[in-house]
This record gives C-alpha cells, sequence and structure tokens, in this order.
C-alpha cells in the first residue's frame, strides 16, 4: 500500500514576505525587444524612446476655407477703404488642409470676403501673419521626443506615431507564457460529459490563458502530462529550453500526494517560496531556472486565479516594464461577521449592492474549489494577516470585480432560494442589461434577519404558522418590530418528495421515511422546507430519530435534487421544479405560498418596480408555469404591508 | 474657378439632444448570435442565458489527503476508547480530489491517524458525515442558471463553464465596423517620408481601428478613397450591401468643400444628425441606412478620437447588449482661466499632477488638429454647454486618460523647455516606469507665475536680469514674495542664432538682421530667449523695427528651428541643442544658465529626489553633453535657497 505524504512547505513566506522577495528578483527581467507596426501596436509597451521623424504638419497649410493670401498685403484694408485682390495674383482659394501658395503666409475664411466679378475679392480687414495657418511642426517637430519609454500605447497614440512618420516602434515583446497542467485525474473539456468520478475536467488551463492575455501575454497552452516525476521533470526542461518567458506549472490537486512542483524546481533551480500564508493559495511555488521564473500554481480554481493575480499578474506587466494597473476598491459595510486566521492573509468573495445608501458586502463560499464563489462574486474583501476576522458593521476596502457603474444596478437578495428566482434574474438582465441580482440561499429565516439590518432589497420568503396554518405574516411580527416592510406574492407552488425516475423504492409518502431501506436528505433548520417537513411529521406523529438521514441536510432544493439523482439518498423533500429540473418522480405533499418581503425604503427603487413589473407580466409567468409545479395566479399580489408595529393592510 | 462652398449644417444638434436621438434610434440594434469555444470567448457577451450541463463535483470527491470511512463506523472512537480500522476494509487512503470509495461518507486527515502495522489504522475521534468530503454539485448544480445573458465573460466565467460541461457558448458577434478614409490629399503611411505639401498621412483609420478594438469590435479597415461624390457613394453602397454592422465615413478634411457625407447619407437613407454642437466633433453626422447605422466621423484627429466616443463607442457596446463602461472621473483645481462659448460642449485636455496636495488641471492646446494634445493628456474636461468658461482656481471634473494610480507619479513641470528636459523626462521614466513628467512650455516667466499659485513641482526658467547680468534671482525676489523655493542649476547652454546647413546667406551675428534679405524668426514675450535676444539688441543700439520678422514668434526652440530648416525664414535664436537636432548651422552668442525652480513644498516629494539624482548622474551628463552646446559642469548645484523674502543661501 502507498500511503500519502505529508506535504511539507520547503520555505513558507507571509503573503507580503514573499511578493518582496519575487518582486526583488525578477525586477530587472524584461522581454525580448521587437519592432511592430503602429497599427499593430495597440496595448504595447514601448522598448526604448520614440521621437518624431517628420513635422506635423509637415508643411504650412490652411486651418479654414477661404483665400490664401500675403498678410503685408491687406494692411491697408478697412471699412472705409476697402482691399481689391486678384484672384491668382494677391488671393488662392484653399480649403482646409491645402498648403499655402509660395509667398502667401495667412488664410482670410470665405465669409469674409465679398466676390467681385469672376476674378477678384474684396476684404475689410487686414489678416495677421499666420492667420488661419496650420504652420510645420505645430503639432509635432521633428526630432522631438513622442513618446517615452515604457509607455503603454493607445489609439491616439497610433495616430501621433503614423502622423509623424513613425511606421513601425519598438516595443517589449510579449511575454510567452507556458501554461502547463498536469494530473493524472485531469480530462479535456470535450470530454467532460463522458468524465467518470475521480476525473476532473481540466478548465484552469483556458482560466489562466485568459488571465495571460488580460496581462498582454502570449498564453503557450500544453496538453496535459500525467502527475509522474520523471514525466514533469522532462517536460519542465523542454519549457526551460523553449523562448517562453515565463513557466507556468499547475497542479491537478492543491496538496495531493502527487504534488512535485517544488521538488522539480529544486531539482533544477531555486526554490524562492514554497508555500505562502494566504487563503485560498497557499500550495504556491516560486523559483527561477537558469533565470526564467517559474510558478507552480495551485490547483484548485480560486487559489489558481489568486495565485496569479499576487505573483503571475505583476511579473507580466513588469517584463513589459510597467506597472500592473491597480484593482479598484470601494468601501463597503460587512453583512454578516467574518473569522479569519491570524497569520494568513484571507480573500473572501462577496456580494456587494447598495441597500438605503450604504454599499453592503455578503461573503460568499470560501472553499477555493468553488469557482462559483468569484463568478457569483462582486468583489473580493482582503483581510490581512494581522486580523483574527470582521465585524458585522465594519467598514471594510472591498476590490471590485465588476465595474463600479454596476454596484448601483445590483439588486441583493437573500433568504429562500426558487427556481423561479433564476428566471426573474435573467429577466432583469434582459430587459435593463446592467442590472444584475446577486442571491445569497441562507433560509427564509436567514432572508427576514437581512431585512432586519437593512442589508438586503428583496428576502425570499415561506415561512409556515404551525399554529395558524398561514405563511410568513406572524414571522414578520415577531422579527420585524420597527422595519416596515411589504410583502408580495411570488408565486405559490408545489412541495413533495424526489424520488429517482420509477421510485424504485416505492415510496408513497412521509409515513414511509420510516422505513429501514429509505435513505433521506433534509434541508437545514431555519430553511421554510424544513419547517413544513418537521410540522408534516408532527401531524403524522412520526419522531425525527426514526427517520434514517433526518440530520444530514443541505441548502437548496436543487442540491437535494442532485443528493436524490446520485442515489446517495432516496428521498428528499423539494419544489416540483427541482424534480423536473433533475428529471425525479415527485410526490406531491403540500402547496404552499413563496413571497418576497420588500423593505418600504426601497419600494421606491426603480430596480423593485421593474421586478414587480416582470412577476406581474405574461411571459414571466408562462416561464414559470412550464417549470411545472407552481400556481402564478397570483404573483404579483400585494398580501401586506407592515408599517413596524401593525399591518396597515393584510389579505387573509 | 472653383468656389469653396460654405457648409450648412442640415440638422444641428445639442450633444445631449444628438446623444438621445441616436441612443433611441439604435437601441434595440443587436449583431447576429454565434457560439464560440469557450476557451475563445473571454471578453464576449452572452447572446443567452447560459445554464449549468454537469454538475461540479460531479462525484463526492475527498477534500483533504487522508482515508476514506463509513462515518457511523466511527462514532465509538474516542481518546479513551481508540478504533482501529482494517484498510480496504474500514478504511480506505485517498488523496485530495480522489472519489470517494463505495459505501464511504467521510475522510480523515492523514494527520489524525496512527498507523498500525501495514495494514491498519487508529484513530481516537469520531468523524460525522460528509466531513472533508466535497459533495456532488457543491460547487455548480446541473441545471442551474450558471451566467444571465448579456454578461461580459471574465477568466473565471470561462472556468465556470468548462467545469460544469458547457464547451461553448451563445454571445453576440463582435461589431465588425467598415471604416472608409476618404480624401484626395491623404497618403498611406508608409508613403509619409515623400509626403509633398497638400498631402496628409492617414492615420485616422489605424486610430479608429484601434478605438473599434477597444469597444470589443472588428474593424474593417478599407483603402483610401478619394473625395468624389460618384466614388464615394460607389462605396457606401457596397458598405451598406456588406456584413458591417456600422460603417464610419472619415473625412480627409472637417469642413472643407469636398465634404459630401452628410448628403452622401441623405441619399441613401436617413440623416438623424448633421454637425452636433461639440468642439472639437463638430462635423459629426450620424445616419441610418437601411437600418443600419452610418457615421460621417470628423476628419481633424481630436475631433474624430472625441465623435467616436460619444457615438460610436456607446453604440458599439450597446450592439453587445452592454453599457459602455463609463470613463473614470477625478476632481482637480484648474490652473487657468479656460474661456467657452455658451451652446458648445468644450472638451479640453489637461495635464494633471498632485501638487502641494492639490490635484491640478493644466489645459493643454485646444485645436483639433493637435493630435498629441490628446497623446500628452492625462485627462479631458468637459465644459457643458451651459457655460462660458471656467475660472481658476474652480475645481472640476476630468475625465482620466491615463491609470488614477499614474497621478501620484506625475510631475508637472511648467515654464520654459530645453531640449535636456526630454532627456531628464525618458530617464525618469527608465528609472521607475511610473513616473511621468507632463510639461508644459509658457516661457519662463510663466513657470514663476505657475510656481507662485502652487500649480508646478518644477519650473524651468533661465531669466536675464539685463541690470546685472545673473539669472532668475531678481525675478523670484520680485514675483515670489511669500513662496519659498530652491533653485537648482540644471545646465549652461549656448544661445545662438540658427540658419540653414552652409549660411547660404552669410549671416555673421545679431548685427546681419537688419540687413534686408533676412528674414528673422522670434520668440515669444516672457521667454528667456527673448529677454536675452532684446538686451543685446539694445547693447547693440539696434532697433526692433529694424528687424525683419521681429513680430512673428514661436513658443519654443525647436519650432524657431524648423521655421529655419523650412525656409521661412532666414535665422532665428535658439540653443545649440535645436541646431544640433535640426542639422542646422548655428552661431553661439552667448551662454547662459538654465535653472530649475522647485517650491519648498515640493522639495521632500520623492520624484524631486530622483529629479536630482538623474540630474547628478554621470549617463545623464554623458546625454545631455552628447546633445552638444551644453555645459554640465555644475548640473545640479543648488544655486540659492528662497525662503520667501529672503535668501537663506546664494551663490553669486
Amino acid at each position: 500500500m502507498e500511503r500519502p505524504r505529508r506535504k511539507i512547505y520547503l520555505s513558507m513566506k507571509t503573503l507580503p514576505e514573499a511578493g518582496r522577495l519575487w518582486k526583488e528578483r525578477t525586477a530587472e527581467l524584461r522581454t525580448a525587444g521587437e519592432t511592430v507596426p503602429v497599427p499593430e501596436a495597440l496595448g504595447r509597451v514601448t522598448a526604448e524612446p520614440v521621437t518624431a521623424r517628420l513635422s506635423v504638419p509637415h508643411y504650412h497649410g490652411a486651418a479654414m476655407d477661404g483665400f490664401a493670401v500675403r498678410a503685408e498685403a491687406t494692411f491697408s484694408a478697412s471699412d472705409v477703404h476697402p482691399l481689391r485682390l486678384q484672384l491668382g495674383r494677391d488671393a488662392f482659394p484653399v480649403d482646409t488642409g491645402d498648403p499655402l501658395p509660395p509667398e502667401t503666409d495667412a488664410v482670410i475664411m470665405v465669409e469674409h470676403v465679398t466676390p467681385v466679378g469672376d476674378d477678384a475679392v474684396e476684404i475689410r480687414a487686414a489678416v495677421f501673419p499666420w492667420q488661419h495657418v496650420r504652420k510645420v511642426g505645430e503639432d509635432i517637430v521633428a526630432g522631438e521626443l513622442l513618446l517615452p519609454q515604457q509607455h503603454a500605447l493607445r489609439p491616439a497614440d497610433l495616430g501621433a506615431l503614423l502622423a509623424s512618420g513613425v511606421a513601425a516602434v519598438p516595443v517589449f515583446a510579449r511575454p510567452k507564457v507556458w501554461i502547463q497542467p498536469t494530473g493524472t485525474e485531469l480530462v479535456s473539456p470535450e470530454k467532460a460529459p463522458e468524465a467518470k468520478p475521480g476525473q476532473i475536467v481540466e478548465f484552469n488551463g483556458t482560466v489562466l490563458s485568459a488571465m495571460v492575455r488580460e496581462c498582454g501575454g502570449d498564453p503557450l497552452l500544453q496538453p496535459v502530462i500525467p502527475d509522474d516525476f520523471a514525466s514533469l521533470l522532462a517536460e519542465l526542461k523542454r519549457a526551460v529550453v523553449s523562448d517562453a518567458d515565463v513557466i507556468l506549472l499547475n497542479a491537478g490537486s492543491s496538496a495531493g500526494s502527487e504534488d512535485y512542483t517544488a521538488a522539480l524546481v529544486d531539482e533544477l533551480g531555486e526554490v524562492l517560496v514554497h508555500g505562502v500564508a494566504m487563503m485560498p493559495g497557499k500550495p504556491v511555488v516560486l523559483g527561477l531556472i537558469e533565470g526564467k521564473p517559474v510558478v507552480g500554481v495551485p490547483g484548485y480554481p480560486v487559489s489558481a486565479i489568486l495565485a496569479f493575480e499576487q505573483f503571475v499578474r505583476p511579473l507580466l506587466f513588469s517584463l513589459q516594464g510597467v506597472p500592473a494597473p491597480s484593482f479598484p476598491q470601494v468601501d463597503a459595510v460587512l453583512g454578516r461577521k467574518l473569522a479569519s486566521r491570524l497569520g494568513l492573509e484571507e480573500f473572501v468573495r462577496v456580494i456587494l449592492g447598495r441597500v438605503a445608501g450604504r454599499l453592503i458586502a455578503m461573503p460568499l463560499q470560501r472553499g477555493a474549489g468553488v469557482i462559483t464563489s468569484l463568478t457569483r462574486a462582486d468583489g473580493i474583501l482582503q483581510i490581512p494577516q494581522e486580523l483574527e476576522g470582521v465585524d458585522v458593521g465594519e467598514t471594510v476596502s472591498v476590490r471590485l470585480l465588476r465595474s463600479p457603474d454596476d454596484l448601483d444596478h445590483t439588486l441583493i437578495m437573500i433568504g429562500s432560494h426558487d427556481n423561479t428566482v433564476d428566471v426573474l434574474a435573467n429577466e432583469l438582465k434582459r430587459r435593463d442589461s446592467r442590472i444584475h441580482l446577486s442571491s445569497s440561499n441562507v433560509g427564509s429565516l436567514g432572508g427576514i434577519m437581512a431585512v432586519r439590518r437593512m442589508q438586503t432589497h428583496l428576502a425570499g420568503s415561506h415561512l409556515l404558522d404551525t399554529q395558524t396554518g398561514e405563511y410568513n405574516f406572524s414571522y414578520i411580527e415577531r422579527y420585524l418590530s420597527g422595519v416596515p416592510v411589504r410583502l408580495v406574492q411570488l408565486a405559490r407552488r408545489r412541495q413533495g418528495l424526489l424520488v429517482r425516475k420509477g421510485n424504485p423504492k416505492g415510496v408513497r409518502g412521509i409515513e414511509d421515511l420510516v422505513r429501514p431501506d429509505v435513505r433521506f436528505i433534509n434541508r437545514q433548520t431555519g430553511s421554510g422546507t424544513r419547517i413544513l417537513f418537521d410540522y408534516r411529521l408532527q401531524q403524522l406523529g412520526i419522531e425525527p430519530e426514526a427517520i434514517q438521514g433526518y440530520d444530514w441536510d443541505e441548502y437548496t432544493h436543487m442540491a437535494v435534487a442532485v443528493n436524490v439523482l446520485s442515489g446517495r439518498a432516496d428521498c428528499g423533500m423539494a419544489i416540483h421544479a427541482a424534480a423536473r429540473a433533475m428529471e425525479l418522480d415527485f410526490i406531491p405533499v403540500t402547496e404552499e405560498r413563496y413571497d418576497l418581503l420588500i423593505p418600504e425604503s426601497c419600494w421606491a427603487d426603480p430596480k423593485i418596480a421593474l421586478v414587480l413589473e416582470i412577476i406581474a407580466s405574461p411571459r414571466f409567468r408562462e416561464m414559470v408555469e412550464a417549470m411545472g409545479g407552481y400556481d402564478i395566479r397570483e404573483s404579483g399580489r400585494i398580501m401586506g404591508i407592515w408599517d413596524g408595529q401593525r399591518w396597515m393592510e393584510r389579505i387573509f
């Protein structure tokens, strides 16, 4: 039997230490210079100062439509003594851009002359030398410094270069980045549909390639090679002698026993850093082989992206002689307490939205393997290693992952999840491409708490009052004292038991969950579905302990459905739409009301108005009906108006 | 004779009116959708919502290196009663990412077991179900909405798509933009060195192509065609039936008599706007032909760029279903009064720098033909049509043309120009690529005034006191009461008369300037060179009126040199370096001191420290000496320390 070896970090560093050391050892490196035609030079960085070859303009030209004259010859003209100029001798018609005829040095605008017959004009004022003339070198003088070195070329720069006779420009070559995905378990993206358990779709190579492009580099993405020392060593040697400027080795898994990167770099060169006290991103390796930077990029996707941003991004810009642009930052109020380990620099993905005038940051999942924690995020909050965490309500600086304009267009929805929310998100985007719905699934009760803290525009809720059989009203009375809200029905929906196609275990209803051959998957405490399920058990007189799997819970309807589909569980409770989406059989249990809670302070927000408009639209209703299990006849109905103390209106 | 026709704007609009109308008429247009492989989709915009095809992970996998177990079987383990697990039966070694063996549901970290022989391990604590397991769908659940439509794809998005089995993604096609440069006078950039008077190098096509690329579009740059109605009409018809999404016609000159764009669009379709009350950019034409947007882009380069930004940029983003990112803005204090015409939206290019804690905006030249007003600019100040101008000292909002980080790295230098300043600018960039020297050439006296208003870090000055024969000291005493400064010698330099190679007019010195066959070119009032020249005339008893060209002036040494080189003038006064750069002959007149004035409040700025370090470096001195006409033995010497009232130190 082969035992996994425990990972030993050869030279663990803090993030600032690692950054400093890496910068020190790579600061002098530059890519080779090359000369490229100006039309292809957008975004490239000058490797040398560029001087103008020609003056611009390179001749004295008319700056107006009119007549070119010798200014001195017009000095006698006045209102009292108009001056007649003979065309072809004293005055010459010119258009803007035309060269001045010899001996002329000024232009009279066409509006300021009176034609006299076909061959003369009359003027009533003198003109000064060089009036309405674009003189040689007015814009650019031949020989002057046009652009300094280490200047990133913008569209106007290309124009200035061409105008002054510079057809090709010396620039730093785009850094060539060798990207080597490694891992016995990796399969290429095309083979994803046939991936077997243990096989992971290789997508880091594509993500890293895209990031290299964003830094002005050329990615050289290599085919996947297996995780054995000999193959890896051979490939690394090939990379070292290639014309690549930087080598990235991307491990298949971040800290598995097959992680050879540090040993490989140590074999061929120098390991500067092995392990950085950051999370995600810890298992990074920084080294040099024959003067060429080599980075062992962690295998988990979020780790890979963050490690790239910390170490590869600044390097790629520095290789082109420019500093990496800094990331845009905003201040926001933290919406949930975050613990963090001392000595560890932590990067937490957050959603951001402006609620009641304040920008709110809501942390997303922290797992390094969860790539959607990045794709769903609006920003990244960095908790410095000196802190043990950040408290709810503290102001934090957040790096933006979206344009700052987007923040005013972000709708925050915290609470229970329903599949119709995905439809709503997409319809909002379709109606107004700027609007972005950030949803955080923390269950119905979590949503009500977020409303209480003024941290959300919307909360989805389907909380059953087991005393009255009503939904949401009593919870609002209990938890939202002093917080005015409106309650709008999104839909009524069917809840039931999900079982595999054909119902192999023959489950007929909740009463069958006590059978020893039936494994159940539950929802988390505080979710509306859990409350509903517990209520039903109580009605049926079933003890929770009698149900196998009662203590295993999931956070969403879809996650329950996936557990049933994969055979981990035989049965779970969820909405009909989840059964439809996963092609599972559905045993109806009840119909419940799913409402949106909207704080009164957000009611006037045009985004909320659009939400209400969409909910009421025939298009939305059709799409929701097509998902199955919904009753949308009362969608958009205001179920209650709560002024913080009592119901101003309420549908009983 | 053909008379230039006066331009008539068919339907002139204000900028906000034109923007609104254009948006209204093009808002519904989208490019065709297409499906592209995910690795090529960076920056593209989704044309439809994208749902996950596979769950991620698609199997239950180990999240740690260790041993997979069935959690229930470990419940009895404790410190008092360690539990022995048989390998291959109760526990299975797994690495991170490995699938869980059948019937197991948790992973014990390798650190938490004690090996017992070769085939068993012992544990001292129970584990919970799903501990250290990445469950199916933990990141992405098959069928869920992965990305809404109209979402611009970032690197992490590509990863999420591939991970969930989406190999190709429906996106809006890049807008294809037909770019038609027109103008009889245009020559292609390669032919620039042979351009004759009246011929203009065609570079707008390259600038517009680059801007199209920055907006995610595909430029289709056409060969130049002449400005005649028939050719233009034929080309435009070809463009209309092509697969281009947008047509740009770029006139050779902005308002010449050959400007047919509006008439052409009117012939084939509808002119929405002809002329916009903006400057630069007024002669823009907006129209639609068979539903295809057509823009007549003005010919002057700055006009072309600004008109593109106002009308084409938003259109190209809108065609892809997303709003154009807004431009970054900063607040700055205006350093010079700006007049502006009521009813005209004016765009003024400025340099920006932080002086004594305030961001200062210094206007650059306003000519629409001056492309360097954009390449040299740090920002653009927009004066709304409602204002008649902006006063010095007012706070204005400036659109940034550089990264905001750059502003702290901008050194502002206002005053006299010297060729060594170009060398200094380049050396600064070479030493620290973030540093950018923005210089504004307004003459020595203008520089002293900018120091007085706390608007510059540095001022170049070579003001001769004709009473004492000394430089700069008495001017500081006169103009900088209450403003402490230090005076540092940059170089001593030779001033003299510039004449064409071989001195065809046989000029021997200033006394020859009174000859009727010698045409002089002067420098502007307030420049050190002008003061020096006037002083010499006075010494020689020569009346200014006796000199032909005394009243024609230029703002820089290099501009004087170009006038002599081009034969416009026979002779001008300038520094030796300008003669060398233009290969002119040089008749020495005198040697003068060129100093840098540095406000005491800027003295501690690390950028100033770097300036002083560079001036004192052997490399800088060598480069300056190679330019000719400089004496650098005392470069970097502090000539005086002025406390605002008196000299604390002063070298006599």
